[in-house]
């Protein structure tokens, strides 16, 4: 049976600050009128029920994520006591889906991507868990056609064709290739090769396997860490608080990718016939949401006066006037306002650290 | 006896969203601490007590008037229940004063510009009224110095020399110039012109005058408008709300200069040996205030990275945080930011415009 895990553990820094500690982008309506997070969820309508359905997050978040999604059942948030990277995350999700389930199918996903249209998704999830039902130890990953060398995204290396599937939803059959290598995020320089290459993706971190296949993997490849998951699994309902606090904590924090993708011998990609953007920063607000004829991406009350490529956003009573602007980005909350250049957004990360630094939590 | 009219009735459009209509520039702290009006009154200090000053406003704006400065007399202000410019506005002062001082001489002063040190300025007041008193139909207007060829100030064109006045607080002694002619906002070319010929000056729109003087002047240029102002100064305690109203509105709004002063035979004028500034825009903040090693001025909460010669106003809770902005005005109020090019300043005007021809009243 196919069971869909949500990953939705990011913090998000850099929509700060709309985004916060309690708040991360994956929880924010940055593109349409639902969060990214609800948005992911909606995605699913047809594809798993909402009792197959977990979202894996940190425990500080689960109250606004059970806020978002009301219709979710009480058990459907795994909480993280703490952050360890998605490794034990899907390690702990898999061996809760196996204890019902021993031959669960697991797809799993970030929460705060944008992907369309959502029935090519679903579609090629789909195709995924078909191919995983019929070759039970394979590990299907998701690759994305690179559109620029980014430096910001995991390669994946494809090599042969492997199959052609028909497809509906999908203008053209799904195309599954021997997933030859991962790659970590490259220097500008060696992702122009990959993009000239041409056989190279990007990385989405969607995956579908089943459950059983990914924990014989981390047990192979991260024994201690599938011990301390084992412990929790294990524990019963009165110590299982104390336990996952304990166990979690010890583990060392990995990804998903680095412990088993990089290793597994037995991993194909698919083709992602759907449009993906992992929405990474302010700037993504201009490729992902209408612009006026200045080519303004506009959120909230705003009048402008000879403004062109800039990203506001603000509330529907708080006014925003812009005068004389070009490619800035412009956030009203109630508490603080960012004005940043388009070119220095990078440098958003820094405002974050240094309001750490000075103790400035309030705005965190 | 010396008596002081403060005409704090400016509407200051420029100073969106700081400034609204129940809250114009004289009434903002936006150079120091305390508000341009209240540093206005502050200035008088040894040279009018509070019982001979009085302030001309709109009626809109008495409450704020009186909360700014408690410790003023209930009457010390002048309600205007209408703009009708400045002339009508001193009309009406005079007559204040005529009634209980027949021989009171009048300063007249804007409540909304910066002017320093404050006792060079009494010095400078003090030696005009004692030149009125000396000579009691003169009318002694006060020039700026021209630094650069301005096109939002009226000029005086100086005469010949009148007197030399000894000074204590100021480095030099005064100098008292015929004043030969009033000239209207010039254009560039021709304030460039004034600039090179060396005997303009900017009219700061401070005035020192018998207040039977500026009467006589106004009965014989408007006399229409004396007229109106007479009933109104003749009206009892129980016809007076509604004779103001009544008499007020049908005056023609004229500026004292156009009323008086370009007509006017008897006009002298005093190079003001103090520092001065109209506090035009916000750009004056980079002038007026501190400011930063990256040149700027801030006030309230801010963070800058890669920063310069900005404006930036804010509460001391709200943080601003701003990310490689050059020449840029950032205002946040709780209601409504601003985001201005410096060089696109003007066009707050048609901002204030826009937001009343939508009837966002709310925020005017």
């Amino acid at each position: 049976m196919l069971h869909v895990v949500i990953m939705a553990g990011g913090s998000g820094t850099r929509f700060w600050p709309a985004s916060r500690d309690d708040l991360p982008k994956q929880l924010l309506a940055l593109v349409g009128e639902r969060t990214l997070l609800q948005a992911t969820v909606d995605r699913l309508a047809g594809l798993a029920p909402v009792e197959r359905v977990l979202i894996a997050a940190n425990a500080r978040l689960v109250d606004a994520i059970r806020e978002q999604l009301p219709d979710l059942p009480a058990d459907a948030i795994l909480a993280e006591p703490c952050k360890r990277d998605t490794a034990p995350c899907i390690g702990l999700a898999a061996l809760k889906l196996v204890r019902n389930d021993p031959d669960a199918i697991m797809a799993v996903m970030p929460s705060d991507h944008v992907i369309s249209p959502d029935a090519v998704f679903r579609e090629s999830i789909r195709a995924a868990a078909e191919l995983v039902e019929l070759t039970p130890d394979r590990i299907v990953t998701f690759g994305i056609k690179p559109s620029y060398p980014a430096e910001i995204f995991g390669y994946i290396e494809r090599g042969e064709l492997l199959a052609e599937i028909p497809a509906r939803a999908a203008d053209a059959p799904l195309r599954l290739y021997v997933a030859r290598q991962f790659r970590e995020k490259p220097k500008l320089n060696v992702a122009r090769q990959y993009l000239a290459a041409g056989n190279f993706y990007w990385n989405a971190g969607i995956f579908v396997w089943r459950a059983q296949t990914i924990l014989d993997s981390l047990a192979r490849h991260e024994p201690q860490m599938h011990a301390h998951l084992q412990k929790i699994a294990q524990a019963d309902a009165a110590s299982y608080p104390a336990t996952l606090e304990r166990e979690f904590a010890a583990i060392r924090g990995v990804s998903i990718d680095y412990a088993v993708m990089e290793r597994a011998k037995n991993v194909v990609v698919l083709e992602a016939p759907f449009g993906w953007d992992d929405v990474g920063s302010w700037q993504a607000m201009g490729r992902l949401r209408p612009v006026d004829a200045e080519g303004n991406a506009v959120t909230g009350k705003h009048l402008g006066f000879n403004t062109r490529g800039c990203v506001i956003r603000s509330t529907d009573d708080h006014l925003v006037v812009t005068l004389g602007l070009a490619d800035t980005i412009v956030v009203h909350t109630p508490d603080a306002t960012l004005v940043a250049n388009k070119h220095d957004e990078e440098s958003i990360r820094q405002v974050v650290k240094l309001l750490a630094e000075r103790g400035w939590t309030e705005y965190l």
